[in-house]
């Protein structure tokens, strides 16, 4: 058994960690830490796992959880875990990392985005981005990588339906790729603030941080060399899980329905987390799976194409990609723990 | 008082409308009907107005609600009104019809996107489209209008932040326009369908109905003299009221943040239920109320903007805006019985 | 025009005062108080508002809002308003205070249940509990009172059902009155807290401060003449507004339906914000209205009856009750501003 | 591997049974059947299951079924499924139906209450009611029982907190029980109605079916040998999923919070589950597992306790205890494919 430690294990992306990976057959949860909670049984903070998991949270210590675990999935905010990232890689840990630290490959660019130092710089040329269906060779077990950026929720759904135009040359870099994409609270973490607070939320819709929101320059950065413009809005929805993103993909030459989804399963058709279908997705047949599901409409004309896809943040766009990428750099199955449907409904 | 009759009065629109004109100074409410639930008190299936509303529905009887009434509301299903409207508009009334049966200008292509013959062809020239900040000349008093189409919801979210930017002779007409509107449930009406029980819809959300709409011949209708092409997705929202529309408005030349604010505040700086606000409309600001909230939003470069709108689609969307056409085609103050905030939160 | 400030104005309730004040034809709004947001204008915090309410923000200063209104609604939280109030009654005004700071008539009961010193106890055999229903006569014009301590939301829903029935001695008080209440959330407030975070909330339900409610002592207090016992449960519902109140009475002598709904229309039949209804009353049918629907229901066997009540938590419970204290201390209509329907749905 | 068959497999509790089947490692499903839906891809009515249920809906033929499968769930309406039963009997097949046809005891009972005669009242003696809690040892392997009944998902939220009270014989029986119990919408089934259409619901609480639901006669079947009356409401809860359950229950002696405890623990402590809780249960805690939280409270002066149960209605409250019969039934580990945590948040 795989001893694994989470560092953030109170938010939602560490509990969905502790949900998944306990339906894990090849690894032992051995610490959780909590900056706020340390001392108290896990089972305080997180009910749902009572008669499930009987850790304690401990304040992160770096030396000390390099001690107990192999792998170490660093669940806390942006900012919070670079030091002690670093501390585990030369402890020869392998790391996944949630946050936003190691997925741009520039530290110029994080400190621009981020508004703060990056204090392990020589680590972002080593990490590798965690899409397993974009950078599953680079990702799995005997390249040696052992700093996996998980990428964030709204590249995971943007990317995966995106990749495969961008590749198959016929999307029309001279007009701007448009991409609306409504997001479910969790996205938000735990930490109560006014624009999450129930009443605040529950019956509206609001789009926010228009063209400033930082999953921008992570998607720019995967697509850059397609020299594709893109713009982002994202908005905040009042369910708990999901996102749902829709692309608008402006085409080179009118593309008929089958040529269009042609492109996608010529893409997809082998990945065991992609899900093409006929119909529009619908958040709800992707809740508390890893799941991405993806549909094309060709609009009439045929001059643009509309992509929508469907994850669950917290899963395919959070800790269920993260468990998919600790099975392939492990060499396990990767479904291993992240099989089966959601829950519906 | 205007003796006023409603038809189709246990719907989300005919009870918004009752809602509405119990505030109203200028109107008496004689007239009720229902053809699933005549001879029932109102009150029954409607028990939020007990107390406030003592009338029997009944069956719809044309010729005895034109004795009853001098103005009718007509919020019967498309199809269902069309000989009633006829008969009311030959013995002299007023009516306000809140179906898409007046709002195409071509009986044809009402035929193609409604699959039904129409059977007052006649009156389509006749009738008014009453989007008031746009046709508020041809609806006001004086101009002997009496068949007055009030638009679907859709249409008043997109046309209202879109049509000043076709008139500035800014918009590229040359690349699409993108509409992604998602609506709350009220506007899928009253019967119960499998799509809109409460588990198929909570904590979900989908898109339907992409290029198949039919509020897209209504939008391309009066924005045809601009030769704009649009795509529109409309999106079933997991809240009970209100429509959150986003365009993405293609420009000939980059335009600033304060240029697109002023094509908006050139058009609309009188309007009484437009407000122009400067951060992203949320739905909760306009909820029970006749508001459309519009902010517009310049992205990098400057090739393209972006306008959010927010209505509560019962209200500006339906039975608000039949009110307000009511008062212009009466010469009452626009505002009469519409005044005020919405609910909040 | 009566010349209103609001302390605390930012807050739920004090929203809501706002929304309905705009209604009211014999007021004018000239303050509005504000700790955190002080210096903004009030649309800043309270977008619904744009268009309607250009005030801005002051940080309380109890002797400015002293010179600039007449009557003072003070919508600070508890501990808070205490030496203003006193202030605003030296100072010859009227003081309509949402908080619970002179609910209670024992100093002692004061502190026990809020932790908290009282600094006005001189006042708290002054004020008037504002549940006209029951104590309509001090309230009024006439009597010159000054102070009128608003009612907590959970008493307002458990008295109006309840004080009829214990007033006719068919209450078995031997045994416990059981009473189950189910809130929404706005009745937490609008400061975020972890168990008020959208995805703590939604989806969920529970039970919360069993026994230790600090709206106990102030039900407790109104009953007292009648030596009964009351158990009390409030949950966390995951709606905006509304409190179903659910009460089990033990009854001395079997009685049948027609029997208890006498009981309540012998005392309510002429009120004008309380509905007796036949069937469950739903919360839906209060929203936005100032209006408690109440139904009643013999059980098997007679010996116990089943009251259900319905308000909106930030109306009859709070800020239309408070409006409608106004009405009386002035002598006006009592339904001033108040009338009408909520919104539905 | 058991081949499994489920009749009425695209409404909620068949959809849960395929989730929950699906993670099962001993057993295979071959058949499923719908009426309205046959001769379509289960995955057109289930699209959650896209990927992971290649099956067919069949209409319901129970030879063939018979023929296919070694245990049959029947997850139809009451009324719907009693001849397959028999027929599935007759075949020597083992059967759990997840209706309420034959959970009473007596075909009377089940013709007053159900308004629809018994076409296999022979076999009500023969099924064994199926809570494990309560039934393991009738339900287990080597009994020969081949006809489960699986319990009402109210019964089951009532009768885990309530019987070990009535067993330790400290329950005041001369004095009612109340069970106020809330329940999510799917526990109305999957058939749109009005009352469990979007707007309907959304934003309110009701109670139904005061004294009248017919899980009254099923939980009164189960006490019954102890004498106690019981007061039964229940309610629609805007929620998905999930039931909470509160009893107020009186006590003969007064009981202290340590012997209320212990009562419960007495009985449940190795309840695979079953999780006793300090803090009141949150409906959040259980969505998507087989788990029953329960804690119970001391109220003031210890002559009533306080019982609150929180299950999730399609898991524990339905499908997922029905699996936990198979697994008894079938001489497995009982938490086989229950095991884990549900979904949170």
């Amino acid at each position: 058994m795989l001893k694994i430690a989470i560092a953030g294990a109170t938010g939602y992306t560490g509990a969905e960690l502790i949900r998944l990976l306990l339906r894990h057959s090849k690894v032992e949860l051995v610490g959780v830490t909590s900056e706020q909670s340390a001392g108290e049984k896990i089972t305080n903070r997180l009910p749902f796992l009572t008669g499930l998991c009987d850790l304690t949270l401990e304040k992160l210590d770096p030396v000390r959880l390099a001690n107990q675990a192999d792998l170490i999935f660093c669940a806390l905010s942006h900012t919070q875990g670079m030091h002690a990232v670093r501390e585990w890689i030369d402890a020869g840990k392998t790391v996944i990392d949630l946050s936003a630290d190691f997925r741009l490959k520039s530290a110029k660019t994080y400190e621009t985005w981020y508004n703060a130092p990056h204090h392990a710089p020589e680590l972002l040329q080593k990490a590798v981005y965690g899409l397993p269906e974009l950078y599953r060779e680079e990702i799995s077990f005997g390249k040696g990588v052992r700093l996996i950026a998980n990428p964030g929720c709204y590249p995971t759904g943007t990317l995966l339906p995106l990749y495969p135009f961008l590749k198959s040359g016929e999307v029309d870099t001279a007009r701007e790729i448009v991409i609306d994409a409504k997001s479910g609270i969790t996205g938000a973490g735990r930490t109560p603030k006014d624009h999450t607070h129930f009443p605040q939320v529950n019956e509206g819709l609001v789009a926010y941080n228009i063209g400033t929101h930082r999953h921008l320059p992570e998607i720019e950065q995967q697509i850059a060399s397609f020299n594709a413009k893109v713009i982002f809005t994202p908005y905040l929805l009042p369910i708990n899980r999901g996102i749902l993103t829709t692309l608008y993909l402006p085409l080179k030459h009118p593309l008929s329905q089958n040529e269009l989804k042609l492109i996608l399963s010529d893409q997809y058709k082998n990945e065991p987390f992609i899900r093409l279908i006929d119909s529009p997705p619908n958040l709800k047949d992707v809740t508390g799976s890893n799941f991405c599901d993806i549909a094309v409409f060709a609009t009439e004309g045929g001059r643009m194409a509309i992509l929508i896809s469907a994850i669950d943040n917290l899963v395919k766009g959070a800790s269920g990609q993260a468990i998919q990428n600790m099975n392939l750099v492990m060499g396990w199955n990767e479904r291993e723990g992240l099989d089966g449907p959601g829950l519906y409904p």
